[in-house]
C-alpha cells in the first residue's frame, strides 16, 4: 500500500526490521528544521553519488538508528552523544558536524521514522481509512521506538521552548494539517474545524494514556474510542 | 466552601495572593514522597513551635514560592538551585538539606498548591460539582503557576523514570483515585471503571491541549466538553 505526505525512511541495510513497507519513497532532500542541512538516505537516493557521500549517508543513518535504540534502552537522561557515537561506530566530532544536541538527533529520527509509521493511503476516502490511521498512530505512540522518541520530545518540549518550537513548527503542525485534511475528506465533513475536533477527540485519549496515565494503547481501547467518536459524526 | 482530600497550603504570609480560600486546613505533617521529611507550613501549624522552627518553616515556604515563580519566568531549563536560593533569600546548603534537586522542590510545590487549587466540596453530590471541579482543573493546568509545575513534571517524567515514579506514586495516583470516587458518587455511576472512563474523557482533552496542542483551556471549550461527555452518561 502506498503511503503519502511525510518523508519516508528508505530501505535501510542498517536496520531492515524497521521497514514498514516495500515501496518506500525517497526521503525528500529538504533542509532539516533541526540542522538546516539537506538530508537523504538509502541506496537509491544516493545511487549517483560518490563513495564518500555514501559512507556519509550510512554514518548518518547509523547515528539515527543508534539514538533511538539507546533511548529505548537507557531513557533520555541516559542518552549521550558519546554513547550514540560508540554505538554508531562514528567519531563524536562527526555527530557534532551534523547535529547540535541529542534533541536534534532525536528530532531527525522522528521525522524519518514517522514517514513510514504514520502514512495514509495515497487516496484516503473512507471512515475505514481513518480507523486504520488511528490504529497505526496508537501502535506508533505506544509501542514503536519512534513513538518513544515523540514522547521524549513532547516531554522535553514542556521544559525547553526551543524544543517546543522545533517539534511544533518542524513536525506536529504539518502532521496535524495533513491529518485534518484526510479526516475531513474521509468523513465528508463540512469544514476543517469539525475535522480537527474529530481528530482531537480520538488522539487526545491516546496521548493522555501514553503521557499521563502510562497505560497501554491496546487495539480494543482504540476500537472503542473510534466507535464512540466516529459514530457521533453527523451525516454527510 | 470547604474543600477536601488533598493537603492544603495554609495561610501563608510569604504569598497571600495565592490563597484559594479562608478555611485552609493544616498541611498534613506527613513524610514528603520527594524528601522523606515531615512537612508543615504556616502560622497555625507551627503555633506551638520555637522561633527557630518558625524561621525554618518560613524559609521552606520561601523556597517553594521562589521555585514556581522562577519556573514561570525562566522555564525548567533556566531554573537553578542558585537562582531559587537567591530569590528565596536562603543559602544553597539550606535548600540541599531539604531537597535533592529542583524536581523535588517542584514536586513539593505541586502537592502543596494542588491542595487548594484542586479541591472538591466536602460532600460532593451532583453533576454540577463535577462540572465545577473540571473547570477548576482546567484553570489550574492552563493558567496557574502550579499547573505549569505539573506540566514541567509531566514533561520530565517522559525523560526520567525516577520523576515518573515520584509524580505517579506521590501525586497522580492519589488524585485520580479521589476524583474517580467523587465522579462516581456525583453521577451515580455503578462502578469505578465507568467513573474512570468519564473522568478520562474530560481530562484527556485538557491534558492534550496543554501538553501537545499548546492551546488555551478556555471556559467555553471546557463547557462544550462537559456538555458532550456528561450528557452521554446513562441514567442512574
Amino acid at each position: 500500500m502506498a503511503r503519502t505526505d511525510l518523508p519516508d525512511r528508505r530501505a535501510n541495510p542498517v536496520r531492515p526490521a524497521r521497514l514498514a513497507h516495500e515501496d518506500a519513497r525517497a526521503i525528500a532532500a529538504q533542509p532539516s528544521p533541526a540542522t538546516g542541512n539537506a538530508r537523504s538516505a538509502g541506496s537509491t537516493a544516493v545511487g549517483g553519488r560518490s563513495a564518500g557521500s555514501r559512507r556519509s549517508e550510512a554514518a548518518r543513518l547509523a547515528v539515527l538508528n543508534a539514538a533511538d535504540d539507546l533511548l529505548v534502552e537507557y531513557g533520555f537522561e541516559g542518552l549521550t552523544i558519546e554513547g550514540i557515537a560508540a554505538a554508531a561506530g562514528v567519531a563524536k566530532q562527526t555527530i557534532y558536524r551534523w547535529w547540535k544536541s541529542k534533541v536534534d538527533i532525536l528530532f531527525d529520527n522522528l521525522v524519518l521514522d514517522a514517514g513510514s509509521a504514520l502514512g495514509w493511503p495515497e487516496h484516503p476516502s473512507s471512515p475505514a481509512d481513518v480507523r486504520a490511521y488511528v490504529h497505526r498512530f496508537a501502535t506508533f505512540l505506544g509501542e514503536e521506538p519512534a513513538g518513544r522518541v515523540l514522547q521524549a520530545l513532547l516531554g522535553h518540549a514542556q521544559l525547553d521552548p526551543r524544543t517546543a518550537e522545533l517539534l511544533h513548527s518542524g513536525f506536529l503542525d504539518e502532521l496535524r494539517a495533513r491529518d485534518v485534511a484526510h479526516v475531513r475528506s474521509c468523513l465528508g465533513l463540512a469544514d476543517d474545524d469539525r475535522a480537527a475536533a474529530v481528530l482531537d477527540a480520538v488522539l487526545a485519549p491516546l496521548y493522555h494514556r501514553a503521557l499521563v496515565l502510562r497505560r497501554p494503547l491496546d487495539a480494543a481501547f482504540v476500537d472503542a474510542l473510534l466507535d464512540q467518536q466516529l459514530d457521533q459524526q453527523p451525516a454527510r
